[in-house]
């Protein structure tokens, strides 16, 4: 692995880190990257969250080999002069547990048994995610976030952080993201879940060696991109116009452009995302509630005085902005600061991952105001 | 089959019915059902046309076996006093070409191998539907159509109705449909279809005789399931409620309510139709295109004076409003007579089948209307 990605592991047998099913998990890597430069008063540090099919390359890294320059999946947000300007900020984004791209997930070797952990690797929460990351920093000698930074699960584990550690959080930036899942997403994780349990390669999870479910996978992500993406993209996007062809074929190839996207889509992600890594990422997302967190919890985060900025995209109608309302008003009721903007795009739930010269501004104008009052 | 189906087959080879992609169907048997009493004028026939996963039950019989006398899918609507009175009216319906409710599909027998055609039965549009329905009403001796009516991909077929034999119809209801596909639509249909050939028992089709693909087609329906709801009407029926357990199961069984329904759904469905004719039913709707149709076919539809109501559910995500409106657009600007509705409901694209005193007046009332003209 010669990219720009660090390696931390913890939690080494028999010490293992409590996850909240009740079991333990351990040893745990942590795979993680960095830009820019901790200052000396540690006041610029920014924690970058992904989401469910994110990792650990935000952005591209100046030095290093081919992969570290490779564009990141937050490519025009991250980066010298952009809108989390890595020449004032310290920014930290390590990959999820549970993930597939470096840290401890399904495909990661049990100890108890000297075999990749399958299904019995542990149903990891948001909370277990953050708490893996705390451990992190502390690791790194980070004891204050100037800001913690997400959009869609990524949005969840920032507000995690907030409940789990508000005296660490100076501010948070939730992008497209929601306080809790609605049936409808729910429901469109449990069938991207079951296409992949239906599929006989998928062995009860323990594929590992041989080809996997790759079809039930690909069918999984067809689901996804079909949510992150809105009615008005997808017309604008594809619209009924057919692939390499004049006239409808008659057959159940792919006819039309948007299935052409969709096969296209599906196969890529097989290449790089491991199945089981989605079916633990999605029930994590499932299972987060932020509604549910006890009082105690939100007087600490109002009096820790962390600022928020939530964000909604028109046309998400994965987290639709309602959600991030209701957020906003949970927040508000509970005399914690909040800002909240309603970004107009036609790009649905994907509008975070969109460069946008509004939101770009907007992520820059909340940083820098905070990293003014801390001084 | 002791039922209130009756069966009529037609096109013996070599005499085959040809259908638009080049190819002849033959022998087609459509199964059908039939309310009320014709009038000595034949002026009273209403089509009613079903919906992709539908079949001619659409409402019980008073006579006739257990069977005959269950509820239908269309039971609040259809009946001595309902919304389309079978005390006034003589009601028509029949299962489509390439369904698997006792008409031709892909589950019957292809007269070339003596086996089920599977994936050698040819790809029929909603034009060829239709067609056959027309064969099926001479047969009958019906010249002339007070109303065809239908809902989602019954509209379609309605307005094909109007195309392709405008000066057979007098009047046509359209409810939560579309003129066309959009990328959305089509994109959902494609991951059902992808769902179904990625389960190696669907064998290109070729399962009859064994299980076939019945994981396939239970996550292809729970697909299906989510398009037909709205996110209003899954939180107001299941929001995140866990099913039969006070706390989360930290495991991959169904937990919450939402995720026990789709189940459900998938394995009701399973036991009730045919993949293959998914496939092909699903790329009928995804094929159809009333924008296209040629100028002239339009101007006879206005000669005809074919009276439209076209009716859209505000929470169809589906189908949503502004299509209905696009085809309203299309439809005036040509000259034809066409009320538009949309009636407020939070039950999504299923709008059209959850009973409603609203709807029920609506067609009952337009369908009063065109009855006394008549006269």
């Amino acid at each position: 692995m010669n990219d720009a990605r660090h390696f931390f592991t913890f939690a080494e047998p028999p010490d293992l880190m409590p996850v909240e099913c009740g079991a333990g998990l351990g040893p745990i890597t942590l795979a993680y990257e960095t830009w820019g430069e901790l200052s000396a008063a540690q006041d610029n540090v920014i924690l970058i969250l992904h989401a469910f099919s994110g990792d650990s390359h935000v952005a591209s890294h100046e030095q290093g080999n081919s992969k570290a320059r490779e564009q990141g999946w937050w490519e025009f947000m991250v980066g010298p002069g952009k809108g989390i300007d890595t020449r004032k900020y310290f920014v930290v984004c390590s990959n999820i547990i549970g993930g597939c791209m470096g840290s401890t997930g399904p495909a990661s070797v049990n100890p108890a048994t000297d075999q990749p952990y399958g299904m019995d690797f542990p149903v990891v929460t948001v909370k277990d995610m953050v708490q893996a990351q705390k451990l992190l920093l502390e690791h790194l000698g980070i004891r204050k976030l100037l800001a913690v930074v997400g959009g869609s699960m990524g949005g969840m584990q920032a507000l995690q952080w907030c409940a789990s550690y508000p005296d660490m959080v100076t501010s948070a930036v939730l992008l497209a993201t929601t306080a809790r899942h609605s049936a409808l997403s729910i429901a469109f994780n449990e069938i991207a879940r079951q296409a992949i349990m239906a599929d006989p390669k998928w062995q009860q999870g323990s594929y590992y060696g041989s080809d996997g479910p790759e079809l039930g996978l690909a069918v999984a992500r067809m689901i996804g991109h079909v949510t992150y993406l809105s009615d008005e993209a997808m017309r604008r996007k594809f619209g009924r116009r057919l692939q390499d062809r004049c006239n409808l074929s008659f057959d159940f190839n792919a006819n039309f452009q948007v299935e052409s996207y969709l096969h296209h889509q599906g196969e890529k992600f097989v290449r790089r995302f491991d199945a089981n890594s989605l079916l633990y990422i999605t029930k994590a997302a499932d299972y987060f509630d932020f509604t549910t967190v006890d009082s105690e919890t939100l007087t600490s985060m109002a009096d820790a005085g962390i600022r928020f900025l939530v964000t909604a995209f028109s046309s998400d109608w994965l987290y639709p902005t309602y959600q991030s309302k209701e957020l906003v008003r949970l927040l508000k009721k509970n005399s914690i600061n909040v800002s909240f903007c309603e970004i107009e795009a036609d790009s649905g739930h994907d509008g975070f991952l969109i460069p946008s010269r509004r939101l770009t501004d907007l992520v820059a104008g909340f940083l820098r105001a905070r990293s003014e009052e801390k001084r």
